[in-house]
């Protein structure tokens, strides 16, 4: 476990100074001119300004959490989680209240780990969220399982509740008014997401994408000669879908920084794109999607069928066998794979990783049937759960 | 758990009298004569012998243990490990000879699985096998990691010893001799693989393939009109290797059945291969394999790169995190992935999965680093190991 927050930093700066980088931190880039292909440098603890030249520019902004209209994150009690400083805080401020009502507004996956963990210290703790499921990310079959896993967890739900204002009066917060009700709480977080922080790629000329992020192509080029992008701040190409998405994940991040990196220094790279691989735990259930779902399937007006089954992450006779969800959806006509999501006992979550792998390669759902996925009593049934859903959803294509 | 053998039966001829299948158990075919299109059936409970006629015949005659040459199984206290009928008679012998000593003859997967459970009641048991290592079909980098396991179980090891002779006096096994030790034992368990049981095929005239199994083609067809076979008498095409290859497995098995039933049916249906997936748990370690291994890539005289390399199966600082080593093979020049191979704790089995699809798309290497695998801190690190390894062989290809 980690004791202390320092412990998360991935790498410092002086770990990259010994690499020969030299790693700035505490300086604010404030503006890029792109024509003179310099950035002006803003020294946060010297005060001073000064223009950095370039030959090539990386925008790596990242993200910023949202945080509603009208509501103020500067509250006493308020938090958002997206920094090491948030986390600091947040810990802080349990540690002085031990006794503290929370309320998490946002049941997506922050929310969601938030809420469970804050539970499991023996907090009462809500989950505000505007959808009647929690993770709306997942179809309303497949969330509702996980919205049950958060009733066991003895989490309360103020779920199809949608957030208006903080009650906190002097500045120190005391509840939240919703639409339908006023919870009252002691902290407040705010677990509704993140939006990309391209200000400054925006405000250079440098074109914006999906969500407004920087739109980079395969090699995390922008549309500037000689500048690119990478992580939470630029889009990506979405495989299945066939068109670019923003989704700020850990992953997409590390392999974009990757091949951005090649790509600068002059070296074939290549990102192809995502399948929108993500994957959480709740309770004892792992919780994963890829893919198309059903919000993304009906928006793109796309004909296709689904087909969810429940069998046993092991076989049924085998200690510690616990139920697994699987659900698929495929295109009609061409067959075509276009998403899956699972819900399940440990070992579950993973089980993802082959139909992203199929999406990847562009697989019917036929082809899935076909797959040789490793069997052993004790980690699968004969036919993987992946190949039951394939079985069904395959006599509605 | 189990606690009667009955309860590992699948499907009884009751069920499949229920399903209109007119099951004839205790009814041995003698004889296939192709030309009349007809079987002669000896019905070993009556004595009687007929003819009955087929449209399309299926052969599932299965496999049979390999019992070497000079050994003579009828011995008392001698096993093999294939059938429900030598599961109960083992289980009677270990009920009345608690103390017994074991051999277990073959440390493959089922001589492992074997001598793991016996060690597990407390019983002293040796592992004869030729090979320098158990598991030898995984290179030997990987395989060793298994034998370490072994060992740490308790379990004696007689590695490079090949068996000659049952020490059975009087009819009574007290020992096997090897051509370099004796090794006391009441029981001796056979765990040598199987064979093809392919007899009443290949007397009728039915081509024969890879390893003496009946030949068939992705609809399961024989080389006879009408013919069929599946299962553990069949081969089947290696997609990687590109030729027909014998791996007598459940989960081949359970493909080929299905695709020859929809076959015979007149309905479309294809398998369209292996990629020789298989997998097994070993003290807190899962072990699997997908593709080529050193071996088969030495046989076959593919010009090939590996690259094998250690991480976690969560992040490092999470519970129950645990070490998964993972190699993997690809061509050099044309880049294409060969084959994987995994060994790790808790969660490690079935990431084999993802090699095993990526194979069968014909992904290259690079294709690897691509993919949008799941990551969360409880259940993968942000690079999956799977890719982590293709990073660094992507560079040797």
């Amino acid at each position: 476990m980690v004791d202390d927050t320092d412990d998360l930093v991935v790498r410092t700066p002086e770990a990259f100074r010994r690499a020969g980088i030299d790693a700035r931190i505490r300086h604010r880039v404030s503006t890029v001119d792109l024509r003179r292909r310099a950035v002006e440098v803003v020294d946060l603890d010297e005060g001073r300004t000064y223009w950095e030249p370039y030959d090539h520019l990386l925008l790596a902004t990242g993200a910023r959490p949202v945080v509603p209209e009208g509501i103020d994150p500067g509250v006493a009690g308020v938090y958002t989680v997206k920094s090491l400083d948030d986390a600091r805080a947040i810990k802080l401020t349990l540690q002085a209240a031990p006794g503290a009502f929370v309320v998490v507004v946002g049941g997506g996956y922050i929310g969601v780990e938030m809420a469970e963990n804050l539970r499991r210290t023996g907090r009462s703790v809500t989950v505000v969220d505007r959808n009647p499921t929690l993770m709306a990310h997942l179809d309303p079959d497949m969330s509702a399982l996980v919205t049950a896993s958060a009733i066991r967890l003895g989490i309360t739900l103020a779920l199809e509740e949608a957030l208006i204002s903080l009650d906190a009066p002097g500045g120190v917060v005391r509840g939240v008014e919703t639409d339908r009700a006023h919870h009252p709480a002691q902290i407040v977080i705010l677990g509704l997401g993140v939006r990309p922080d391209a200000a400054l790629a925006a405000s250079a000329g440098v074109p914006l994408g999906a969500a407004g992020a920087v739109h980079v192509d395969e090699a995390c080029r922008t549309g500037v000669p000689d500048v690119f992008a990478a992580g939470d701040c630029a889009d990506a190409y979405d495989l299945v879908g066939r068109r670019h998405v923003y989704q700020p994940l850990a992953t997409h991040a590390s392999k974009q920084g990757r091949v951005a990196g090649l790509a600068i220094a002059g070296r074939p790279a290549r990102f192809p794109g995502v399948t929108g691989t993500s994957v959480t735990q709740i309770g004892s259930s792992d919780v994963s999607r890829t893919g198309l779902g059903e919000r993304e399937i009906r928006a793109l007006g796309v004909d296709a069928a689904s087909a969810a089954i429940s069998s046993t992450t092991r076989v049924g006779y085998m200690p510690d066998s616990s139920s697994i969800t699987v659900k698929l959806w495929g295109e009609r006509g061409s067959g075509r794979l276009l998403g899956g999501q699972i819900v399940g006992g440990a070992g579950a979550g993973k089980r993802i990783d082959v139909i992203a792998t199929a999406l990847s390669a562009a697989m019917t759902v036929e082809d899935l049937l076909g797959l040789d996925l490793a069997y052993s009593p004790g980690l699968s049934d004969t036919w993987d759960p992946v190949q039951v859903a394939a079985r069904v959803l395959v006599r509605d294509l």
